[in-house]
């Protein structure tokens, strides 16, 4: 309590405090908290790194936000992506709060309410572009972006401290398929009436240029469409691009082929999306997967996830003959309309060499568009919110730091300029802004049914294992003599293969045996004395004979 | 000995057996066999893939060549690559013949013999470009040729079959930075004369257009290093690629800078290149890295290993801070001069946003070159060559697949083009040529010691491991009465923090102990069950509670 006292020694100041999304990309979350009021902007989750063995996602810590509930007045959601989204249905079970979002967006989130049971005791609002809600001290506003999701919003948020914009992600589309274009006008006015503070999507702040719109994607499809017109077509991209969907969608109809979609998250993402009327599909177009064997295979797109190479999506269960409904051939095109994501290279390679290898036709470049701004894109939004503070995120540290250059580069002072950490409180208003303190935030990771059970020793010991696997030693000793009545028992699992390493083995035990004796007959009773003999003689043994270090567990039972 | 025969039914053909380096880049090993004579090109390991837990490196499995080691003459090698070098050392021990190089790659594997000690026991030869070595049947011609690395050859084979001519791994470059350009006079002779088939780098056979010049770089060195004079600069790329090395030293003289090399493998590399005359470095240029702190850091230069994110080389060790001799701050320019392999973009990336965070200024794009020809380079060396079969090799199927177009759209008939798989047989003359059996080929797992002794099984258990940990379950039977004498004890490894998971843990041990009752109550006095009556009732309680599988391990004492 200490702590949060003194951070808010200075009421007439916001507050803005990342609780993750900065060093990475994935699991953004921000509170914004004026005095008794904080508002939540997003609730993401990112996915586990390399060395999360066994992790299944990874959470924010919202110790802060669970610490302060009776200030917590809500989640306010840009859009809906897992990375924006994905941690609410854990995050709701210590924090029920309403959730605020557009509709497509609310639509995706109670899919997810409804897989926890969530439903029923989760408040939430839609709220249309244009429209404001009031949230404690704040109000907050949402205007129209445009993404690789549709229904994306930035956030006008305004305190008494001043008005602070949220881009949300976001990349400006002229011509978007479904919807209007990115609100610049509402942008230039408040620029015009004076921003206290930006904070933009950094993704692409490397990249010059202006990122194309998803529309040109239309006539691309159209051409792959006409120049294969004797094959299948398969087309992998991102369950929640509705948009690339409909464009893919337009282009089986005018090619007169039958659609199936395939794959959980898009069935799921697309069923949504038509049912709020964001997608438009013409009559007779899309068919069930049974009814494909009706169709001659010209006649048929299937639409699939997979396009990250993700094992167990649609794609690479085709790609690796276990698809249970289609299998690949020389009469198929296939289409990547995706990028690999940073990590993601090798999966993906792997599946175009296996459809590659059954004679398909795999086509990958040109057929994906960004949704999010480039240099230009940015630029232009600096030009017309004009803030006096400039708060990149969503991104690395190199994709932030790009987009810092950007503003000093349009005028903002450097010392205007703030590269957050997660867990940093930038306490701000007109007159000045500072990071003014550090609260807690972390990695929590879920691993099935765990929230936060794995941790640190949990996580080095599964690398351990990993690495070189483990030697269990087992021996029974009498509780009163202190003889040893049984064992040594020597058990290995992924260290070697044992029936290839008897002579190993049989020395290893043969030395446990000595190892133990000598403890005995020195008279030894302390237990943990045995036991770290056991792990010290073994683990040198084995390191000298195999340069490994497989995990050594000494378990002594009392007889 | 029967497969062998069969094999060798028609000894008027020439045989061509791949025991590695198709479906991958990595593990180039190629056997040529005719009549009673085998000569092999190349020898090279593979870096393990993700799954391959644990393994430090990946060698073929050459029981074809130990089976058939009285015909072996020899291995020929192309370059000093690890994809073509690096399983010499572990082969040699199953298959003693002499070794066939030009002057630097043979400088490299005498390294690698050393480290091994096999440098007594190996016959080696160093071959000039133009010269011939004869092996039993065949006569072998090395040819000069480009690459990322100095003194790389393509190879004339000659059989009584006809010629083949494997290029290596080239790229054509009329500027190189040592030596001559790629003899393409003597391909072209070659061809006018009649070559059988051609083996042709597959790398970049998806890429349009040419490879640059690796002098290119020369002038982009010089631009850094002029709009860098305040700063100090670290350059990090491949050890091997002695050329780039060159360059950056040309650069620093011009510049009056001295230069430190950093990372073991760059040192040993640049000093074998050094003393072979393949690298020009003015007096007092080069420096030892204790005396960095004797000159002011705008006036040095440090090139480093670490260009690919690998976690313990030197550049690595300077972004996490853990480098003895060097750390980074914002007076210095880092440059990237090389391009992540595939798998390799995370462990980048995590490298260069460390090094930005501390303020130095990362350059990463523009200061590297393919070592491997493009589109319009392979189809100069087919039009010089006119080869009757083409056979793309170095690359994964969908490069394999890419220069297999490319050759057809030369005017190679279809049927002409081979794409083969490791372990295929290719019997070829000039009337035909056909797949005509299969050898035995794999990968052999190197684990520190170990060469071989972790296979399947091991692998398995350790990605079970990774993902869940493991739970060991050990008790004392009575071996006369059955009767439970001590445990059951419950120990977990990588699964849960039993300190924060008492419940779960105790009730577990609960249901042990009832299972266990049950099995002795019932007169159960095969251990296997007792033990798979364990596994059932804890796993799907685990499975129950947390959605896990940890391997299960039941162990039984006799007392």
């Amino acid at each position: 309590m200490r702590k949060q006292n003194q951070l808010n020694m200075n009421g007439s100041k916001l507050k803005i405090i990342p609780l993750g999304g900065l060093e990475q990309i994935g699991m953004n979350i921000t509170a914004f908290e004026y005095e008794d009021s904080i508002v939540v902007v997003d609730c993401g989750l990112s996915f586990p790194a390399d060395d999360m063995l066994g992790i299944d996602l990874v959470i924010p810590d919202i110790t802060y936000l669970t610490e302060n509930s009776d200030k917590v007045k809500g989640f306010v959601i840009t859009h809906g992506h897992e990375d924006h989204i994905g941690a609410l249905p854990y995050v709701l079970k210590q924090l029920n709060v309403p959730i605020y979002a557009t509709r497509l967006t609310m639509g995706i989130i109670e899919n997810k309410l409804k897989e926890h049971n969530l439903t029923g005791q989760t408040k939430r609002k839609v709220v249309k572009f244009g429209q404001s809600i009031n949230l404690g001290q704040f109000r907050i506003e949402f205007i129209k972006t445009n993404h690789s999701i549709v229904d994306a919003a930035a956030l006008a948020i305004y305190s008494p401290a001043g008005v602070v914009i949220h881009t949300g992600d976001f990349k400006v589309d002229y011509t978007p398929v479904y919807g209007d274009a990115i609100d610049l006008q509402r942008f230039a006015e408040l620029g015009h009436k004076g921003v206290l503070a930006l904070m933009c999507d950094s993704t692409n702040a490397e990249r010059p240029g202006f990122t194309q719109s998803e529309r040109t994607l239309g006539k691309t499809f159209d051409t792959i469409f006409s120049e294969h017109k004797t094959t299948r077509i398969i087309i992998a991209t991102f369950a929640s691009n509705v948009d690339r969907v409909q464009q893919i969608i337009n282009s089986a109809y005018k090619f007169d082929r039958k659609v199936v979609v395939e794959g959980r998250s898009m069935v799921s993402i697309i069923d949504t999306a038509a049912n709020l009327g964001c997608l438009k599909i013409p009559e007779n177009t899309l068919i069930p997967i049974e009814q494909l064997k009706n169709y001659p295979e010209e006649k048929t797109v299937i639409i699939t996830t997979g396009s990250q190479g993700e094992s167990m999506a649609a794609l690479s269960r085709m790609a690796s003959d276990i698809h249970k409904k289609i299998s690949i051939g020389p009469n198929d095109t296939i289409i990547f309309s995706s990028n690999p994501i940073p990590g993601n290279e090798k999966a993906v390679t792997k599946v175009i060499n296996e459809l590659s290898r059954k004679g398909a036709e795999v086509i990958f470049q040109d057929a994906h568009v960004s949704g999010h701004a480039c240099q230009e894109e940015i630029k232009l939004i600096y030009t017309l919110v004009r803030p006096k503070y400039a708060i990149p995120v969503h991104g690395e540290y190199k994709h932030l730091k790009a987009q810092a250059k950007l503003a000093t580069e349009l005028g903002i002072p450097k010392e205007n300029v703030f590269i957050l950490s997660s867990g940093d409180v930038l306490e701000l208003n007109v007159e000045e802004a500072k990071v003014a303190g550090k609260v807690p935030v972390g990695d929590i990771l879920v691993d099935g049914l765990g929230v936060g059970d794995v941790g640190n020793v949990v996580l080095r010991d599964r690398q351990h294992l990993a690495e070189d696997g483990i030697m269990i030693v087992v021996l029974a000793l009498d509780r009163a003599s202190g003889y040893l009545v049984s064992g040594p028992e020597l058990v290995s699992r992924g260290f070697v293969y044992v029936r290839e390493s008897d002579e190993l083995m049989e020395e290893a035990r043969e030395l446990l045996e000595s190892v133990i004796e000598n403890c005995l007959s020195r008279g030894i009773t302390d237990w943990g004395k045995i036991k770290s003999s056991i792990k010290d003689a073994l683990g040198e043994y084995v390191w000298k004979k195999t340069k490994r270090r497989p995990m050594i567990l000494p378990i002594i039972l009392e007889v």
